[in-house]
């Protein structure tokens, strides 16, 4: 891309993002906040216009003479569609400009069914969802897709993902971008979630933070100032694998002593299924590692002894790592994200936020606020599906910022 | 600061930015590469050349008639003094707008000292070196002033550090401000370290690292696609205060089991004075943390297997605290400074370079490299020199970014 191009799709981006955030607004009042002149705006808003991506409202105060046309989003006029591949679930969001979830739905996870045999399963659900939906498939800018990392996002695989390890080296984008026709983005399922809290409004008075997401594993992405924040390859964020304890046993992942090891629903299941065996505790066991971390969330919500000590064990190992995090990052926010935290999210809501306040460099600088989202499941589909969607409009950022 | 004026601003920042990395630069260039219409360009390179930051030289290629003017950086036309205040010294650094040191000063650290005596002390310094140095008063844009956090930049002030306990709420910015006549702006000192290390060529062929800086304390300054990672409130890298051993000891910070309780130089002096005490190491012992472990360094340099055990000891925590931080942040250089790696540096690369290589999430994906800085004992001090002449020109970038 030449430089002119680039700028000029930068200022296309930066003037839709701002008719998104504060529309409907005027042209002037555009050049004012973007910095570029009134040519430029003028130019940008006759493409967008034509795009049909925006439309004109003549809802503008009137200044004596005739009323300022101002200039609004036009929702519907762009989907995209986010997939998300947990081990578990595989989760397909429609999702509008506004960021609206327009449709929706849930299969079950990859298994150890071949990438080639996902990939044919995946095309049927789209296609049928495209079909269902009625969907036009002109408005659809392309397809989302976030698993879980490390990720090679330029050449559209996975490497070495323990959930996944047959798939490493297998072209996932490419492969579902010849079977659907579709522009497909890949991404870190934990940056995905983190832009999908942002949609699902669990960040709202906040514009720097990070969602943490626990599926059968754990991670997390981090948004700073408005912006996502990707590193050098996208592989960030990757909490389930800082160590909380440096002479720990080997995990998966080949570092050592990993919070995942120690936190995560896959641990913390290990020791619930022995505590079961022992009769020390009464769960229905399914061996579906998610569905049975609900129900030991569920008795310890009951006040089971065993299963609330096992809840808190593996809440205080995320603490300590959620309190480096924010050492390092000195961040206002975390969100929890994702199925794990469905029916235990107080108990890690009430610890993290008493060890941070305890704990963190900047406890007696400024606050920190710890929530659960709204809608954790969904966070990291709907941020994919946002996600192809302001790929082509305005890279890397969540909402305006002034140049 | 209204919009415009924090517009016109930036593009004042943005311009000399450019001329500084890419000058002698003609205005048409200039326009091209910020997206700014001419006129804004002619009329900020009237005001820069007005303050004397910039100058015209003929130097461009001729078109046929008569030959383009260009813009080039006045670097002598502004100065700005650094000031780290370490444990154990107090450096002074004036340096200019291309980065060159043209003043330096290196005294006895704040020890068990009031603020206001230091102060007092820190004020005759500061008035020497300028005299000394016969510096134009006109051309100092201020004093960057760095120090351990955390650090509440809003109110100037240092709150809970460890080696400086005595200062916590003390107005240390203000009162430099009044003694001194000078503008003060307050930084963590590892960030201001970070800064340094760009400016001292330690980060050339990357625009994304962190510096690791380990004097009494360890800290660590982050930089991303060229920009200075601040977080929220600038209390950021604190790698020092990361979890090793989440069932660790209770640190000063408050945490528990940080990194600094078993790498940090104070920590492995008080193993090492207690090796000596039994006889089985032998090295001068002078009470002072730095001088102290720069003599282990000496002694696990030339082969003394107690030395050298220590040292490793700090190094293998040190690279696994580096591993988590690298999973979380997604960097490819490591630049390690500070007076604590001067004989020990080498120790510190070769494993940090391996474990990174063996544990890091993406090290399939791209390369880590870990350097030793080549000054690092000055980078604080410098990189707060040349944060407070950016502070005015171009916040918080390094270099100039693409609009």
């Amino acid at each position: 891309m030449t430089e002119k191009i680039r700028r000029r799709a930068s200022s296309k981006g930066r003037t839709l993002d701002l008719i998104r955030s504060s529309g409907p607004i005027s042209r002037v009042e555009l050049a004012e906040l973007t910095g570029l002149t009134q040519a430029t705006i003028s130019t940008v808003v006759r493409e967008l216009l034509t795009d049909g991506v925006i439309s004109e409202t003549g809802r503008g105060e009137s200044t004596g003479g005739k009323p300022r046309m101002r200039l609004e989003i036009n929702p519907a006029s762009r989907l995209g569609i986010g997939v998300h591949i947990g081990q578990d679930y595989i989760t397909y969001i429609v999702a509008d400009l506004a960021g609206t979830v327009v449709g929706r739905k849930r299969v079950d996870g990859p298994g150890d069914d071949s990438p080639v045999s996902v990939v044919a399963r995946m095309t049927d659900d789209i296609e049928s969802l495209i079909v269902g939906l009625d969907l036009d498939r002109h408005s659809l800018v392309g397809m989302g897709l976030a698993m879980p990392g490390p990720i090679d996002r330029i050449a559209g695989t996975v490497r070495g993902v323990p959930s996944l390890l047959g798939w490493t080296e297998f072209p996932i984008r490419r492969a579902l971008a010849t079977t659907t026709g579709l522009q497909v983005e890949l991404d870190n399922d934990a940056t995905a979630a983190a832009i999908g809290e942002y949609w699902l409004g669990a960040t709202v008075g906040y514009g720097s933070y990070a969602s943490v997401y626990m599926g059968s594993g754990i991670g997390s992405g981090i948004v700073v100032d408005g912006t996502i924040y990707h590193g050098l390859s996208a592989n960030v964020g990757e909490i389930g694998h800082v160590t909380v304890d440096a002479r720990g046993p080997l995990c998966p992942c080949g570092n050592f002593g990993c919070l995942e090891l120690f936190a995560g629903p896959r641990a913390i299941m290990n020791k619930a299924t022995d505590a079961v065996a022992r009769g020390e505790l009464d769960i229905p066991l399914t061996g579906k590692t998610s569905v049975d971390f609900a129900a030991l969330g569920t008795a310890a919500a009951r006040g089971d002894a065993t299963a609330s000590a096992l809840i808190q064990e593996s809440a205080d190992y995320m603490a300590s790592a959620i309190v480096s995090m924010v050492n390092l990052f000195d961040l206002p926010l975390i969100v929890l994200a994702g199925n794990a935290f469905s029916t235990t999210g107080s108990i890690y809501v009430r610890t993290i936020t008493r060890v941070l306040a305890e704990r963190a460099m900047v406890r007696d600088i400024h606050p920190i606020e710890v929530r659960v989202s709204v809608n954790g499941n969904d966070a990291a589909a709907l941020g994919a599906a946002t996600l192809v969607l302001q790929e082509r409009l305005s890279p890397r950022s969540l909402r305006s910022v002034a140049p």
